[in-house]
């Protein structure tokens, strides 16, 4: 396998679907929305993507089983969705880029118009109410989603937006794409189930679905579990702290 | 050389043979089985693979002649075996994913059916009585390997498998050729031929054949006098230890 | 996006413009002054050029918009100069490679025949009358650039001229392309617009055109407050400190 | 640039030269020698080999003018010899497999039949009489070279030799080119003129010609002297030391 190698698992035919990205990355917000999304819905599986470029690694399954590291589109035929998940992004600048072309051919050959691209925005300190962040590849998308509740605030992210969910939106706009990117705050330490139950909130409402949250909110539960052990132990050690105490030593 | 280089050293015909792997990697395990089969069976090197993904080196050899870095491959004819052994694997994902599909296609040109990749599993600790993991691209073969001793354990190894050893069972079952991997426990620290005797005792009873032990048992007993030699240190440094002392500082 | 892509934005008809790039890099001297003549010519965009060897990122204006990471020209037609501006260099040696024959592509089609590179040379303190230093690839030209204040030292700068800046130069003169870097002496640790405003100043005398450098100005009269304030509180905690402190610990 | 780029400067016809290689390495030992050898002979430059492998990076003259890095091939037509020296060498092992094989292109092209390349072989502590350790790609060339005082160690050097000083060895022997490689040991920590002349006194006598050695004499006295001087200052600190002193501090 010297090129990224696209297998198209099950034919389907769709009109105009809207793609959601949600790949590994910061919580692994993007990732638990989508893999919700795919669980809830029942969607089919329809294309696996290998690539070079993801790490050489196999990973073992509960049974004894072992597959090649991919990504993979699911669809949502109800909904009309292309759900894009995966184990892995690239590790390098050329992989990025050469994934998201792969991405958006898929895209373009489903008639796609549109593209969500989840993710979490890390802001360094655990937070209850986490705000959902926006970034988009076309002027008028802002005022559209601020109506669903997504905020949009001058430099942030200020770094930008890194990887698929934001090469889905620059590399989309060059091909008249519409993509919208939604960002739930998260600390960055930790998985974060809360945060991508905001985010899944908003997407629900954007797509104008109802979407069951409580595995979602069964997760968010035992996390915050973990957090109040995690301040508890903190508390021990050095006396009373706020809601907002920074984790980052917690990695 | 931009390419990777396969060169034919011997033409011979085989019948669905069995390919075993064993390239460098955690404790050298896989190459201590592999290289000892290749010398107790007197097996005939059939291919030379050069690649400028492998370092950019010669080994000097004891006479004063050096020979560019390589993977081999040898055939035992008389157990009707593929066995590939070598110096180095590669050092980045795209290096890996491209040697991969170079020994998978040998296998094809060969009729393989089957492939056997050995490693091994690290834990962190010295053991006495290291366990085989096994992990398998098909899931019948679960069962079969367990006849032959081999364990399957949930999220073991957690992990994944990564290089030539997961990436030929997860690109071999893409291309529908059933493949092993045994797992032999191991410190990680330390060359470990006691491990590679536990691999090669389940890997003979799978391929029905016996191998003559003698000489990977040398070198395990060799190394339990340094691992003893070790110990006494330790002990005369920090008291007595028990058999399962992290030796994690020891690289 | 495998390959680097080139897009016309608009057609312009130049006759032997000269070319000036101003890519990131130390000090971001080079940027600082590339992007006031844009701003101050009112030069219109030509073409976008977007890499893979770019960092895999959209970069989030204010209004919430999104857009890929890219370098732009922009045409003065006025003084008859391309100009070379973008958000990142490349992070490997084949993209800088790359990139550079892409820019001398461009400049060839154009019917460059001079290009001028800008670039900061760190020194490692803070200076209050900054040089503006010279590499040439044609030895004719050093004499010509002493005449409007270009310093030419022996083995200045020690360590050459490192990415476009530098590859301008030595693929230009491959090429018979001239070339001249200059070079603002600069502490290295902060963005420096009173080092820009030096290059500035050597550059249009040059090219024989007045440029209103107000806004450069205003903006080295706030780095100075800034670097006033790091004094300020360098003295408080450390006593009285000369003109030429260092201040590598800034980052 | 997106490839290696060889330029001829100079068509000559050559008979079966020899070539020698003296790239940057350990100690500087092999660009030494090949250095003085073009000085002395005064060999006329035949080929400049530019890549995208090398740093992206123009050196700067004494004059002010500025030359893309790059490797040279010099030709001494009285003594029938080919030098490769140049700035640098690749950073990637694929870089480094590319121009060996270029390199060997060009020995092919000028029907070069045997070649030196030349090195230094770090052994970690300064010594007054350094031995020229030899590895060759073909065993009659053993007993060869030890009669010109070259000597071959069982397992020296351990870790093979890395980079263009080894590749020309491995990839050669593939084509059938003898080489020989000459390490001079040094330090390893400082540029060491008195092992490239213990090296160049092997080499002139295994090609039957008398060279003067008077200018890397010079430099190996002043190199001596740095030598004491950090010798003096160590004995200042910490009492009297031996001649074979560990100076792997001094980088």
């Amino acid at each position: 396998m010297k090129e990224t190698t696209v297998i198209t698992i099950k034919d389907v035919k769709l009109k105009n679907p809207i793609m959601i990205e949600g790949l590994p990355g910061v919580g692994h917000v993007g990732k638990l929305v989508a893999e919700h999304m795919v669980e809830e819905s029942g969607a089919d599986k329809v294309v696996e993507i290998y690539s070079p470029h993801f790490p050489p690694q196999v990973l073992v399954m509960d049974e004894g089983t072992a597959r090649l590291v991919r990504n993979e589109i699911y669809v949502d035929q109800k909904h009309n969705l292309l759900i894009l998940v995966g184990d892995y992004q690239c590790a390098t600048s050329e992989g990025h880029y050469e994934l998201a072309r792969v991405y958006l051919d898929i895209a373009k050959k489903y008639g796609v118009k549109r593209i969500y691209t989840l993710g979490g925005y890390g802001i360094g300190k655990l937070i209850d109410k986490p705000r959902v962040l926006g970034a988009v590849n076309k002027l008028e998308l802002v005022d559209e989603m601020r109506k669903y509740g997504v905020e949009f605030k001058e430099n942030e992210p200020g770094g930008g937006v890194v990887g698929a969910s934001g090469l889905l939106l620059g590399m989309g706009a060059l091909e008249n794409i519409e993509a919208v990117c939604l960002m739930g705050e998260t600390s960055g330490y930790l998985v974060d189930p809360k945060s991508a139950q905001a985010v899944l909130s908003v997407l629900s409402k954007t797509l104008n679905m109802s979407i069951d949250m409580s595995a979602l909110e069964e997760r968010a539960k035992e996390m915050e579990k973990i957090v109040a052990k995690l301040r508890e132990m903190e508390k021990i050690q050095a006396g009373p702290i706020s809601a907002d105490t920074d984790l980052s030593y917690i990695g």
